[in-house]
């Protein structure tokens, strides 16, 4: 397309000088709060020693928020996987019209764990439906189409090796991730508004998932792993644990706790980041 | 539940005196971006003569935006189902622990028209799913539940009615809405970054849709209609049509008619909240 809007980044590809301002990088990050995205942000430019202050690059679209930190993104995108759709779209045309080449995106989270202790990080080898199937399914012209969510194994393996061995205070772990479309039903939670099931069926279903591998439990997984693949992107999803779900539904850490727990992810993949940049 | 933390509106049922700041509150606007309920917050503020500053009041849970004019919430859901659906329980409980009653719920959105000129409004009289039913579908423990996503059928009409008598310069329709889990290949769009389907099925998918009633396309009205009659609250859904989808995929609208447009929702759904209260 000679001319493209990218609607929701409040960017075009005419108008803004994509590649001059965009062709340097290297690492998209991304995650639900705009504002744990900035927090992030920030300490990335603390770690690469970039001056100047940071500016949101999609203010003008009023969806996202968007900060460039030298060869590193931070952008957040939102809750569930409809508005991490629309995200990634528009940013894979972003590095496409930018020219930027082999880009890594990383999703970095929150989520409920199976039996593990929160703080624990997650890092995804696997990702599942809330039907537990090993893929991302999208309804086209009406049809359902299943998109399959894999992820790549080398990078994986190489952020936890990177971590166990410089971080060795965060507690990490391979896993497989459940991706579901609701925070509450839909995550077996009794909590929210209205709960159509009782404790003990809850407590049974998330029991019978971890017998089958699933470690942890967010909204994003299989989407960013089943778009990422279809891009031919490398990515990463890297979880932090902020409630184990076999205990109970409500997440309950204190503030300094979860200050704690919220940047693990973000040590783990900006160490690893800065150990490519600095190689 | 003696202790209930609404995580994503950053809220609690025992530190914050929940009756006293949200007793009065008998409508709840809601709609995707936060910067354009900030906008309709500001506007009702005028439009109500209430004086004071403009709070965010869910700031403390850094996922939504939440301001509080009179007996009037204006809080954004992001984009999609999802989203919106966290959205709900915790605004769902967030009203009954305030004691608050009959509070009727709104959303106030854009969308994609079929066959229909950019800046019409359209009030849903039904909604259906991205495979034309007319129902809600979640996963609860890993089996699929369809829920009614039925709309109030007196509310729509009043609405209507209201615009129509008191707004003749604002285009104004009943519609049959179209609920997606994604923007772009989820509606009919060829302009996303990888698209599986030629322009030409995509157009006749469209005018398939079209021609069995569906009027315009968006990512939150089945959830919406949904969860507001399971918990028994009286809701409308009034979307601004940005673009045909008849005629082309892009949101083109200049800077000036996007804000006209945008706004004729906010002009109908304000005016009849002031006609009911000083009736």
């Amino acid at each position: 397309m000679e001319v493209d809007h990218l609607y929701h980044l409040g960017l075009t590809k005419q108008g803004d000088n994509l590649e001059k301002d965009f062709g340097d990088v290297r690492f998209i990050c991304t995650g639900g709060a705009a504002h744990r995205m900035y927090t992030y942000a920030l300490m990335m430019k603390e770690e690469l020693r970039i001056d100047g202050d940071l500016i949101d690059l999609s203010a003008d679209g009023h969806r996202f928020s968007m900060y460039k930190v030298g060869p590193v993104i931070f952008i957040n995108h939102g809750m569930g996987v409809p508005s991490l759709s629309i995200l990634l779209h528009e940013l894979f045309k972003l590095v496409a019209y930018a020219k930027c080449k082999d880009v890594v995106f990383f999703r970095l989270g929150t989520c409920g764990g199976l039996g593990k202790a929160p703080g624990t990080v997650i890092v995804s080898k696997r990702c599942v439906d809330n039907q537990c199937r090993s893929t991302f399914r999208i309804v086209k012209l009406g049809k359902e189409i299943n998109m399959e969510a894999t992820l790549d194994q080398e990078l994986a393996n190489n952020l936890i090796n990177y971590a166990s061995a410089n971080h060795p205070d965060i507690p990490i772990e391979p896993g497989c991730t459940m991706t579901t479309d609701d925070f509450y039903e839909g995550q077996a939670r009794c909590d929210g508004a209205f709960c159509d099931f009782t404790r003990e069926q809850a407590s049974i279903y998330l029991n019978e998932i971890a017998a089958k591998g699933v470690t942890n439990i967010e909204m994003e997984a299989t989407c960013f792993a089943a778009m990422c693949t279809k891009a031919r992107v490398k990515c990463a999803i890297v979880n932090v644990i902020l409630v184990d779900r076999l205990e109970g539904d409500q997440v309950r850490v204190d503030k300094e706790t979860y200050n704690n727990f919220q940047v693990r992810p973000f040590t783990i993949i900006s160490n690893y980041i800065k150990s490519i940049i600095n190689s």
